[in-house]
């Protein structure tokens, strides 16, 4: 069957005492909802800093959390010179150190990952689809650069959308685009 | 089968026009052999501009050519604010316009591709490995994040090394290195 696939950009979660440090008293706007519900772009952005190199404009997604989280791909490693894990959102252990730069303040702490592939789902269309027994399922994208993506893990929450995620490698790989279909194989 | 695996960062190719034009007389130096025979990394860089950006420190490749190339991923085509198709190298058919700009001048032409994903092999492994009559085939990369990877172009050359090529995109994706071994499914 086919889904609704989104390609991350490099994204910042934060939680709220990082957000007060690092933008004051500057509300959190809602710029453009995201898929899955109560997610959205913010209009804030951060710098990413490491020893090596700043990566500017950097979109911060809302809302708060109850932790901190940088979001960025292999490729964005390599330009900042370190090695995140590969993790589900939250799970910071391991996670590489870096400096959130915001217009009030910075903040430097580890939780810099390389998002996983994931779909997110219900309950309810876990069961219906059969995955209430697996951990990880196979999509592919077909085109030009036809890709099949193994290691998608499947992401539950209570009012989750059916929508495969992919970061910008995996992404840009196979000339993907958001708002386009994959096929998942399970 | 395995085979080696080479991850392509953006570069560029150039004939002796266009080498004059950026670099005047001064020579071209092998700092470093590929791995395909006679194939080097050159000394010289390049900045590849266009109207809403400029990428530094592009590496040229070595020799000099009959044809001037900027081999991109996707992902610098965004940065880029460009669509350049998906070619086998020399095919310059549909391929973009950008700046290339050296120390002793700039040239602007279209010239600039995604590569495709592409296996070199020689006649003799060709025809032992049964590929004689066709165009492409599948590769899986076995890692934290398994991909399949089809539309891998076989690239016939009487002295070419059996070597699998992938841009930084797929390979960054996958979280492969350069010198990696990755199967061929045929």
């Amino acid at each position: 069957m086919k889904v609704l696939l989104g390609i991350s950009n490099r994204h910042v979660h934060l939680n709220e005492e990082d957000y007060k440090t690092l933008f004051g008293d500057s509300p959190l706007e809602n710029i453009k909802d995201l898929v899955q519900p109560g997610q959205f772009s913010s209009d804030k952005k951060v710098s990413i800093k490491t020893e090596k190199r700043t990566i500017d404009n950097v979109r911060l997604l809302g809302p708060l959390r109850s932790y901190t989280q940088v979001e960025i791909s292999k490729t964005d490693s390599y330009a900042l010179g370190i090695n995140p894990p590969v993790r589900t959102s939250g799970d910071l252990d391991g996670s590489e150190v870096v400096t959130i730069i915001g217009p009030a303040g910075e903040v430097t702490k580890p939780c810099c990952i390389i998002a996983n592939r994931h779909l997110h789902i219900n309950p309810k269309e876990r069961e219906a689809l059969g995955l209430t027994n697996i951990e990880k399922i196979t999509a592919k994208y077909v085109g030009e650069k036809t890709t099949i993506f193994e290691d998608v893990y499947i992401k539950e929450t209570p009012d989750g959308v059916l929508e495969l995620h992919l970061d910008t490698d995996d992404g840009n790989g196979c000339l993907a685009k958001t708002g386009e279909e994959i096929e998942i194989l399970i």
